[in-house]
């Protein structure tokens, strides 16, 4: 009696746990591979050997815990990540605001390209998620956010390194910096092998 | 007339920005050196050079979001991470949680020493944080995490590696690993010189 209650109240903390985390629906609006967040039950009844890739190039202002969250195993010890934010300032002119554009379906593309080259360059490497904000980022807010876990730290420090160096190669994303003086620039993003 | 409403607009807007962060106290059970959260109006106004350490050891229920929120700066366009989490297994046994001890005095101390090492070997690389938290923590929660911020990536991707590769090696930080059968040992990191 005392487990038949005992296995009630794990299954009921189980799935109240898996509830409470909040599930994002993709928007019409944006293409988006998988917005969803990943239940705590999802996440700890995961398979072995699964691994996935989230990609959300979208207008929405982006979220540090909500990226790292998609990439939480527990097989994994290690989650690193990286956030570009936008900066004050551009070769010594007053940036008040970025503003980016994309072609998406070519943005995603090229995203899965470097997420395949990751997967390559180290095989540990379990979930990977890069979110890529458009329009108008301000001061300190993210326009990009990367995350990768891995069973050991070393695997996703690396891959994330990898992944930004060759995002900002190889995506074709732009960006139109706004000056404090009412002026601007649309610009190919110049570390782009493709421009 | 416009202009002076705007500007009041503007005023109040940013106070409220300001005081919508939420402020923690530090806690009398905790060594904590900084643990409140910055403020949006402090962030966007911090003066050049201007640099900051955090560094919290405690027994609280890290957040990610917390820790890059405390690096961000509007003179930097880089926010690298790292999250260090509780697995299932190690050596083929399956853990299912695992318990941090420190003497924090001693651990925080040590912690400091890293940054300075990080701000020799990066001068560019603006606020550093580390969070590690004591006691147990589940499978797939944090135990650490370290974010760091630079005007641009590769300074702030290089110092968070090298901040959690010292951490390891030199921080005295013990865990104690709890197994399915019930069973638990205590270690030291394995990759500290001073054992």
């Amino acid at each position: 009696m005392i487990i038949a209650i005992a296995n009630a109240f794990r299954l009921t903390k189980r799935l109240l746990q898996g509830f409470t985390v909040w599930h994002k629906v993709s928007s019409l609006n944006d293409r988006t591979i998988q917005t969803f967040k990943t239940p705590v039950f999802e996440i700890m009844n995961e398979n072995e050997g699964e691994v996935r890739d989230f990609i959300k190039v979208s207008h929405e202002k982006l979220s540090t815990d909500e990226v790292s969250q998609l990439v939480i195993s527990p097989s994994c010890g290690a989650v690193s990540m990286f956030i570009g934010t936008t900066r004050d300032s551009f070769d010594g002119k007053r940036v008040t605001r970025l503003e980016y554009e994309a072609y998406t379906p070519m943005a995603e593309t090229e995203i899965k390209k470097i997420f395949l080259g990751m997967r390559q360059k180290w095989p540990s490497i379990k979930h990977i998620a890069v979110h890529h904000r458009l329009g108008l980022v301000p001061i300190t807010e993210a326009s990009v956010i990367i995350a990768v876990s891995s069973p050991h730290r070393r695997e996703s420090l690396e891959a994330v390194q990898y992944c930004i160096d060759t995002l900002k190669a190889t995506v074709p994303i732009w960006k139109k910096e706004i000056y404090d003086e009412e002026k601007y620039s649309w610009k190919e993003n110049k570390e782009c092998f493709w421009t």
